[in-house]
């Protein structure tokens, strides 16, 4: 069922708003579950770690985990560990988002270890060398997000097309299987079809759902023009 | 029920150890709630993050945040949200633990977003100085661990116990409504009454009983001499 | 002649502007030492890292570190170390300045390394809680900033005077031979005159002098009613 | 004369050994400079930050920052700007050293600013994959080195041939203008001429060659079989 990597996929990530934290978290989780049955469109949610074991009871669509720390088991108090977010419920993880931008070495790792475990890798980058580099590293997914965009309200996909057309050249010039997200300032169906026009699978998004009045229409214009 | 400020205290942190992740994580809470209830010792539980949800919602003793990130709400992907951790069932964080350090300015946001919201604080210091230092900032408690003996299997309150003093009478002197608790190395009866004798009001460890044949037997065995 | 801790002090932080950098650091400090000289008020320079070993060797004023990385002798590539900032001719070292804030247990390192090196410490902080939490370290001075008014223009002496003065009284309550500086916003002779009125012994400035259009008369402004 | 990136090239990355602090930093500069000239090998010197002015002012031979902060010029006390670097006599810079790993945006952005002030980028990598990664943009080298070998004595063109010669692979297939070097381990003229017939154009290294009894003598013999 949580069939994470079927594309064209949504990706909410819920960041740290109040309006996606906790009881709000799973409201909002329900909402995107409800419109993935009606629509067939894969939406998946990110929650905060602390949320993540109870969505990922309560709905039935792919639960991904925001951030894991480049830790192994044993004494790293505090952190957040492939292990636990696994058993937790997480079937795939955002890596390196540009809201926790991690080092390349750690990068590396957490690809290989999601790839060992069978969770599903997301790496967020910011331009098309970027895109490109983490392509050699060989995670399921790479999501591009220019910062400047980012929680802008101004859609990716018309704003810079050409860094959406680029990294998905570049990525699959390195490594074809790769599949490509873009995210920042997408919102509405319109943008989610350019995205896809552009040749990206899927989107990553946050404020323009989660801040809406009702994040369910918001969703259902979403994936209204797929 | 969750008086967590009860003392003496028994605060477990679970690190992130294989032994205290997902399931084992709940077998061990369970432990640690038997035992508070048959010996009426005040036992607290300190999960990793994503297990803190589920832990909070079985067990009728304290549960305890690791960490909180020094972020407030918005756009902060991947950190730890102190309203988060509230609304999953944390009763109060570690602050500090030597394997999360954080900066001067972050420790004292979140003493004071803790008090906020009626969250108890305990602050980790490494010596007497800093030990005196967090006093300045108010937190509900103090815990020393001299870094040397951290799952070292020597208990601190044989191998150093002018520091559990030392903590005690310089945190007194600063703010004498904080309680000091001390750890590292300590896993038997003895060493808990050692720590008491010295003045500290309970204990913070892990290795020595996540790790033990039985928890609940070393977590008895912790008690007995109170 | 560098008696460095001799007060009322002026200290200068370079920052990174492009205006305090390689020759311009070089004509801005002897800027600061034929002004130290005419008026005899002790004025000390902070530049970047590798400016440092010039200035040193260029004026006869006090020449501090902006920052020392907490690690010892070895293996640390791209880091500052103690004893090389010593020998490149670093008389003391701002520590946790509000652009490179660091854990608790590094400030104590590090205060307590300069004391045994027989440099100045400067500890900056950004409230009355976190100088009194410094003051139990016990560096040579604190340095308290708000960190709203930094780089504002307007002087924490005018526009928060009770935080200079709590801070004052804070720090001498823990140790009355530390001094207390203030930053943030200082650039005049009226600035500096209400900073030692409230207590301190001296300020903490930047961007007010270096981007003055003449340093010099900036700095002979400022220490003209002391 | 500082022709950085004629090839083979040796780079002595300094460190914070106190055998290469000061004093000491410049003698071992001397020798380096010494060999070169006598042996017509590049041979160029990343000292510590503070000394880095005093190197380049004093010997022939390139002189390299072992790291530089991502930041721009203003307000960012205690960092090492790159414009500052190069004033005081930085031809180019390591990045993402070992000890000093950084995140692959600011990777990305230290590469382009380099390139764009003409300062030589020397990226510093641990395995094939990240090599390849690091590769997509566009530094002049890659200096790939497995962790577990650096310091340890065991030269990676023995222990690990398949590494360089699969970075140099790799990297080649991504952008054939790029220059691998190879590190960890190395100290003798069976060393470097291993990792010049695995395909590498040079070594990165320091114990080896620092905490020699001779430096001189150990420089010698490390070019001895080119």
């Amino acid at each position: 069922m949580n069939l994470i990597s079927k594309t064209p996929i949504v990706i909410l990530n819920f960041k740290t708003y109040l309006e996606s934290t906790g009881k709000n978290a799973l409201e909002l989780a329900k909402a995107c579950e409800k419109v993935a049955k009606e629509t067939g469109v894969n939406i998946a949610v990110a929650p905060q770690p602390m949320d993540l074991y109870q969505l990922s009871q309560e709905v039935d669509i792919p639960v991904m985990a925001q951030h894991i720390d480049p830790v192994t088991a044993g004494g790293h108090t505090g952190s957040i560990l492939l292990e636990c977010a696994k058993e937790a419920g997480a079937t795939g993880t955002l890596i390196n988002h540009s809201e926790k931008r991690m080092k390349l070495a750690d990068i590396d790792e957490i690809v290989k270890r999601s790839a060992a475990e069978k969770m599903i890798s997301v790496v967020c980058t910011n331009n098309i060398e970027i895109s490109a580099a983490v392509a050699s590293l060989g995670p399921d997914f790479v999501a591009v997000e220019p910062p400047e965009l980012i929680g802008s309200g101004i859609p990716v996909s018309q704003a810079e097309p050409e860094v959406v057309e680029g990294t998905v050249a570049a990525v699959q010039k390195i490594n074809p299987s790769i599949k490509v997200l873009c995210g920042a300032g997408i919102s509405t169906g319109d943008d989610m079809k350019a995205a896809l026009e552009l040749g990206s699978e899927g989107v990553l998004l946050a404020s323009g759902i989660i801040l809406a009045k009702s994040p369910e229409k918001a969703l259902l214009d979403l994936v209204s023009k797929i």
